[in-house]
């Protein structure tokens, strides 16, 4: 399969003068215990201290500004019960446009809360896949606004990609850089960050073993689905799309795959030893490399913890 | 009364200076939200990223390294179910010396295993004051160890008080430093920090209502004591001791006391929109700072977020 998609490494420099100022540069934390647990250096970029929460402030603050002025004010319309939304709210708050986010009546109150306080229009619908496409098509077409998807847009996935260009500023000579798989959005940027400005740093992706579709998508060669997707890490039970997929294919050394005990497990470590809130989803890769510690130590290890979006009245301890 | 303490401005920096090796410098942590919700602006200093979760660590090593070098080989001892524990274990470890620390057998099986892993010795004692001391003493006398006290001990206020040395080098200018008040060790050295390096820069304190002895003491002009103390903020049911006490009188401007839902709202502020972890008696400066919103608006507000060891199964959330 050969590769359609084009990102430069130009571009992607771009992407991230573009958002610079609109997004934090987060800081980079590490472990002393955790080091010494693993054998490797690990480097965890805070994600979860980013706007709204999460990395996908990244690509959504991109693919906004990445619209045509002209086109700009018919606003953008998204749909996510996760961290999207806000994401996609609040990015549309910085440039002024108006911004409707097609959630399922089932969303956290939470959530649907925080993309109001963004200034969000919140279009409620069935929580179903087919519901959420609909409610999202009628918009674009009775207000001509832009749709925003949150994986495989390519503005979105350069987006995310500036978290992996960043963690390789703040700490060059990474030999790896771990990344949840979820949608493939950043992992396939990161993928390209690593390409582009991390010299022989590889990179790796880590999935629930109850969501593996991107582990089973790079052993057929085609995009596979899940038939159920039974995991904690609920930003993590999406597929890969035709623009993110290549990408992976060509730039994404492995997948490392988990199981739930192991997500919650990491959960753990992070908010026990580091002291910070990760989202189920954001513990994957720490996960991953637990599971494989021989694989990574004595190596320089960049993780991207994705985001700290989580429910405490429902917390996976105890 | 007269202050018959005399800790210099050279004491506080050779004491920077000692511990400095052996502690991180945290990192000050602000967020967007609660500057636009309190109309201030508040600078958190991170003792919940220090090392053993606690600013206990900078106290337990200055005051470690400050024994005598022909003293020290006798070891330490101290009682403490709580963060002091494990800061006296890894200063001593660090240090090259025994430490035995005398815990109440009700104490949390994770803080008991904190202390075996930097090598403490742990003494396990009836779950009351007398029994603590008891023990303590018997120690001290056996084995010649000297005895820590945990916020009392002139070189453990010393420690306690680079926190707030490192805030004000770190963001100059505050107007106001606040600091949760349990035994007066940490607002003490805070509030000489202050009164040295900080200009007019004011000390507050936050107490729960539940265990506000020290709010009293400063009515009274003498050390008070709590006839219960039912607070979650389990690190401030303490009381003063004879060589904080005066310092806090001469340089603390006022204490706030909070109530319980303050204390549980603000941790969940913190956990919530900083997302970090931080302990219940950690949230209460910020508590306090949200009582007495109108008190601070305008200001530049530094915060000591003490420590962030919790037990992830017992959470006061949901």
């Amino acid at each position: 399969m050969t590769t359609q998609i084009s990102i430069s490494r130009q571009d992607m420099l771009d992407c991230h003068s573009r958002i610079e100022p609109h997004v934090y540069r987060t800081p980079v934390m590490t472990s002393r215990q955790l080091n010494e647990y693993t054998g490797a250096e690990l480097f965890f970029k805070c994600e979860n201290f980013q706007r709204t929460g999460s990395f996908k402030m990244r690509g959504a603050t991109n693919a906004v500004l990445s619209i045509p002025q002209s086109d700009r004010n018919r606003g953008v319309v998204a749909h996510s019960s996760g961290n999207f939304a806000q994401a996609v709210a609040l990015a549309a708050q910085i440039v002024g446009v108006e911004a409707w986010i097609v959630m399922p009546a089932n969303a956290p109150l939470a959530k649907v809360d925080a993309v109001k306080s963004y200034g969000g229009n919140i279009i409620m619908c069935e929580p179903t896949a087919e519901a959420r496409e609909l409610e999202a098509a009628r918009v674009v077409s009775e207000k001509g606004a832009n749709f925003l998807h949150p994986s495989n847009d390519l503005n979105v996935i350069m987006g995310q990609g500036t978290a992996g260009m960043e963690l390789l500023q703040q700490r060059p000579g990474l030999d790896v850089l771990v990344t949840p798989v979820g949608g493939g959005g950043l992992v396939a940027g990161c993928a390209l960050a690593a390409h582009y400005f991390g010299g022989e740093c590889q990179t790796v992706g880590g999935e629930p073993m109850a969501a593996d579709d991107a582990w089973r998508s790079l052993q057929s060669g085609k995009i596979e689905f899940n038939e159920t997707t039974n995991t904690i890490a609920d930003g993590l039970r999406t597929f890969l799309g035709d623009n993110n997929f290549p990408i992976i294919q060509e730039h994404v050394e492995r997948i490392i795959r988990v199981d739930e005990d192991e997500i919650i497990n990491a959960m753990r470590w992070i908010w026990e030893r580091m002291k910070i809130i990760c989202e189920p989803s954001c513990a994957v890769p720490l996960a991953a490399i637990l599971r494989e510690k021989e694989h990574f130590a004595g190596k320089q290890v960049g993780l991207v913890l994705s985001g700290g979006n989580v429910d405490l009245d429902n917390l996976p301890f105890g």
